[in-house]
This record gives structure tokens, C-alpha cells and sequence, in this order.
């Protein structure tokens, strides 16, 4: 058996794990339940479970390491800072406290390491994916918030204190009225999921749309990306409109980060973006508006191939990318 | 004698040249006609002239290189794509030309590095100024143009073409009206030199006020920056909303920045720097409102300390740090 990794994914409701070759190839998965209320012993004992199932009838020799992301933030050190929405994970060295567990239930404990979802689903792209073709690319992912992933050189970038990448929190409003996350203006503000559904409510109330009304069976709170983009594919102009405006936000997004980045390619994941070319259309359109010119050459906007197994990937990858796997800057403040 | 490097700072009116030691020293100044509008090749002799004024009586064997900053694009191989304001300069490699003309006039040519002049003063004050502390920073010059440069690990960011660190370019207001240089709501479209006068000329048409008018003999077309400095000093209401003005805007750009980079100290200066506390106060207020507060801790925003110097001093910088000036990424695209 060749050489693999285990790639761990630490959802809200669930965590999810595969079991990842070095080529790529997804060897197995498994799912457990997160249990976060139940506090951190909990969710360590849930991850080794379903390490536990992968790893049955398999040579741990051949095992690389275990990559998990996290929804939060994570420093240099490996140590969890924060978890979004998670209370009680200041601070924790989840690595070390996993490695810990492993050895005590498994008797052995391979190399961990902790990261961020977002960084790790734009990896997993990077490595597997969308990505594959290039040494630079940012990754943004459209769903309940905004996230984003900046890879430089095939690898994370994280900044000086490892949290870069927050795409969703970058104003291009600045003296509008949403706030959000205490942010006036920010990308997530305003085209996260529910500002999303918002708009267009906000439109539907001006000008009705029976497509979207048959859709949502004349109740208007069910109202969702999906079904936007189902009334988008049948010619919807409500549908159709709240997708470009989508489109402008992301795409005057997109051209702050070519011009700090001088970043080229951006690859757009997430359940948002199931709206395909309903969004990615507009998104360059705009991104080209809010471009300069002598920037706008080999400028592309892709859509994420790996779906939600990007976070697993992209964990796997990072332990094949090792003690290599961050661009690392200035550690310390 | 010690080693050196030549530094030249190619501008719209002046070549200017320091012949600069490792630590930082400037042993030597000298300064040209650039005169751009009579072509390429009298602009490489006013760069040799000075190079020549700079070398006479020392040894050339002591010469590390020339570094060359050009207000422009260049790329990974040191071709300069455009200059801003200047036609004919497309696709010149300016270090071939004029490694060639030193050799046929001196007899000898030391390694030249050509690089954007931004991001020399970047480096310039990275090395020998106000960033000396840091291994990332960014750093905002504010005059005509808003420029910048990004510094990571001590060395210059250039993106995947070259181009990185457009600072001035990025859209904080991407409904509003300003559009300049093409796109909607960018920085430099908002607090650009003339743009700070503009508003606060729109300000004193509404609210007159006596210091300023004073400050310019009563002729509102001498209003500059300088004399909005000097009317703050006195406590010139007007004055300071301008300089609060320009603190949003700029506070919001550095909130995007943190956002990206997870940069945490910005170094700001250019002309329009000269407002000092009445600008950075308000910036740095304004900065942490439009950043995450888990990306707060070690936000720091400094006053420039090389003044016109940083892009000399950032161009022998560059020799310094020789082949390995550059963090490079993807030059392909």
C-alpha cells in the first residue's frame, strides 16, 4: 500500500474524514458527529473515532499524518486562537491534545496539523483541484459566510500571524449602511448567504416573479440560493438580477485583491456558487471594472472542482506538503 | 573603503543618486535632468552621468550594483512594461541597456536591478527606516497618487507578474461616483493629492473659514495639503475634517489589507504624510473599525522616516540583497 494521509474536516454539526493517496485518490471517507455543546474532550474523542474507522485493517506506517481544519482561527504555533461560534476553544493546542489522545488509545501518534477550513479548501483546490495549474491562486468560498484561502507558491499564505485571507471582511462599502462581524460594508455583509436571500425578497416585494413564487410554493421563507438559481435557469429576471448583483460585490472584491495581490486567478467554491455562470458571468465582468487595465491580462474566475471535499483534501494535502507547508512571515508582532 | 550600492530614483523631472554603504549610510548625492520627452536613450545617459559624478575618485571594485526605481510596472525579468506618465518606455529592459552603455562608457558594468519605485521605498524604509522592525509590513505613500509597497520577510511582494501592492487602487466605495483611473471608489480616487484639496474647497464653499483663507492669501487655487497641515495646527475646524476625511478612507484601505495580509504595521508617507498626527490618528481609529477584533492586537500605523530619501535608499537596498531581492511567486501566467 502506498504512502496516504488522513484529511479531517471539523463542521458545525459534523466532522468529516478521508482517506487521501499522495496522487489525490480519495481511498476512503467517514463522517462523525461533532458534538461541540459536549466540550473539547468530546470533539477530540469524536476525531479519533473516526481516524480509529480509517485507519482499521490499514498499515499505520503508511500513514503520513493527520491534517484537520477548524473554523477559526490558528496561529503559527498550531494553537486554535478562536473558533467561529464555538465557545471554549481559546487557546487550544488541539495537535498537541490529538497527538496526545492517539498515543494513549492507539499507542502510536503520527505528525498532526491544525489549520483553517477556508485555508484548507483552498489547498485541497490548489492540489486536486481547480487550482492544480497554478502556482498563485485565491480561493473564495460563497456560503452561510464568505471565506477565502490566498495560495502563494503552492502553498498557504497566512500573514504575519496566520489569519490572512479573510476575504469576507474586506469593505468595498465603506460608508454604507450594513454592518457586519462590526464591519461596515464588508464582501460577507453583503452577499452572504442570508443577505443574499434578503435582496432579493427586498426585490420580490417591488416587482413579484411567479417562477420564483412556484418555486418556493407561494412561501417566500424558503427562499434560497438554489432556488435562485433554478429561477435564474429559467429566465427569471428577479433570479437572474440578484445574481449579478452578486456578481458586482465579488467582482469589485476580486479586483482589490488583483490589485494588492497582483493575484490572476480566483477560483470560487462554496454552496453559493452553484449559481454558476448565472454568478461567475457578472463576478469577471466586474472584477474587470474594478481592475486596471494594464492588470485585467490572464485575469480568470473558475469554479471550484471538489465540492465540499475540498476541506478533507486539503487537509491530506498538508501533511504531504509536511513541515514545507506554510509560507510562513512574521511570526511574531 | 566598504562596499557600496548606487542608488537611482528615476522621477517625472529628476534622476536622483545616493551612493549608499551596507548600514545605510549616504556617502554621496547627486541629482539629473531625467528628461524623459527627449527618449529612452537620453534618459539612460542622464542615468550614467550620475552614476559617473557618484563613482569619480572611488573604487569601482567596491561597487555592489546600481539599483534603478522607475515610476512603473516591471516585471519578474526586469523588463518595465509601461511607465505611468510616460509613453515609449514599453517593454524596455532598462538594465540590459544600460549594463551595455556603462560598459561602452566605463569599461566596466556592475549588476543592475530596475524595480518599481514604490516598492523601493518599501524596501527603503525596510532596511533602513521606519520598518527596520518588522519582517512584514506595508507601506502608503500619499501624494499625487496613493502608492504602495508590501514587505514580507524583509523582502519586496511583487505578485505574480510584478505587479503587486497597487494600494491606491482598491476600492473602498464601489457604488460611489469617483472614478479615476478607470474604477469605481478607489483609494487614491478619494484622498489623491488634488482630491484632498477638492473636497476641502466643497467643504469651505459651505462652511468659509478665516485661517485657510489666510493661509492662502485668500486664493482658495493655492490650497495644498501643507497649508490644510498647518491650518489643523491652528485648530481649524474645516482643516481637521478634512484630515479625519482622509483617515477614513485610508483606515478602511488598511482594514482591507489586515483582512488579506494579515498585516498588522503600515508605515505611511509621501507629501500628503506631512499632516502627521492629524491624519494617522484618525487613520489608526479608523483602521481598527474596519478590522476584525481578532485582527486587532499589534495594529500599528507609522509615520515614514526617510522622507524623499526611501526610494534611493530602497534601490541600494536592493543591491544588498542581490539575486535573492525578490519574494518571487508566479511569474507565468
Amino acid at each position: 500500500m502506498p504512502e496516504f494521509a488522513i484529511g479531517v474536516d471539523v463542521g458545525a454539526t459534523f466532522i468529516k474524514f478521508a482517506l487521501v493517496s499522495r496522487s489525490g485518490e480519495m481511498l476512503a471517507e467517514a463522517r462523525e458527529l461533532t458534538e461541540g455543546e459536549k466540550g473539547k474532550a468530546i470533539v477530540v474523542r469524536n476525531v479519533l473515532k473516526g481516524v480509529a474507522t480509517l485507519l482499521d485493517g490499514r498499515d499505520r506506517a503508511d500513514l503520513l499524518g493527520v491534517g484537520i481544519g477548524v473554523p477559526g482561527v490558528v496561529g503559527y504555533d498550531g494553537v486554535i486562537k478562536t473558533l467561529t461560534n464555538v465557545p471554549d476553544w481559546e487557546n487550544v493546542h488541539l495537535a498537541a491534545l490529538a497527538q496526545a489522545e492517539m498515543r494513549r488509545a492507539f499507542g502510536f501518534a503520527p505528525p498532526i496539523y491544525v489549520e483553517n477550513d477556508a485555508n484548507l479548501a483552498a489547498l485541497g483546490e490548489s492540489e486536486f483541484g481547480a487550482g492544480k495549474a497554478f502556482r498563485d491562486f485565491v480561493m473564495i468560498t460563497l456560503g452561510t459566510g464568505v471565506g477565502g484561502g490566498i495560495i502563494l507558491n503552492k502553498k498557504i499564505f497566512r500573514g504575519s500571524t496566520g489569519g490572512a485571507g479573510e476575504i469576507g471582511h474586506v469593505t468595498i462599502n465603506y460608508d454604507g449602511e450594513t454592518v457586519h462581524a462590526g464591519i461596515r460594508g464588508t464582501i460577507e455583509g453583503l452577499i452572504g448567504h442570508r443577505q443574499i436571500t434578503a435582496y432579493a425578497r427586498a426585490l420580490l416585494s417591488q416587482s413579484p416573479s411567479k417562477i420564483i413564487g412556484e418555486l418556493c410554493d407561494g412561501d417566500l421563507s424558503k427562499l434560497d440560493p438554489e432556488r435562485l438559481t433554478e429561477a435564474a435557469k429559467r429566465g427569471d429576471e428577479v433570479a437572474l438580477r440578484v445574481w449579478r448583483y452578486v456578481g458586482e460585490v465579488l467582482g469589485a472584491g476580486i479586483g482589490t485583491l488583483v490589485s494588492i495581490l497582483d493575484a490572476r486567478k480566483f477560483v470560487v467554491g462554496g454552496g453559493v456558487a452553484g449559481a454558476g455562470e448565472f454568478l461567475l458571468k457578472p463576478t469577471l465582468e466586474q472584477a474587470q471594472r474594478f481592475t486596471l487595465a494594464a492588470m485585467r491580462e490572464g485575469l480568470e474566475i473558475l469554479p471550484a472542482t471538489l465540492g465540499n471535499r475540498a476541506g478533507v483534501m486539503g487537509a491530506a494535502a498538508l501533511c504531504f506538503q509536511g513541515a514545507n507547508a506554510l509560507v510562513q512571515t512574521d511570526a511574531k508582532l
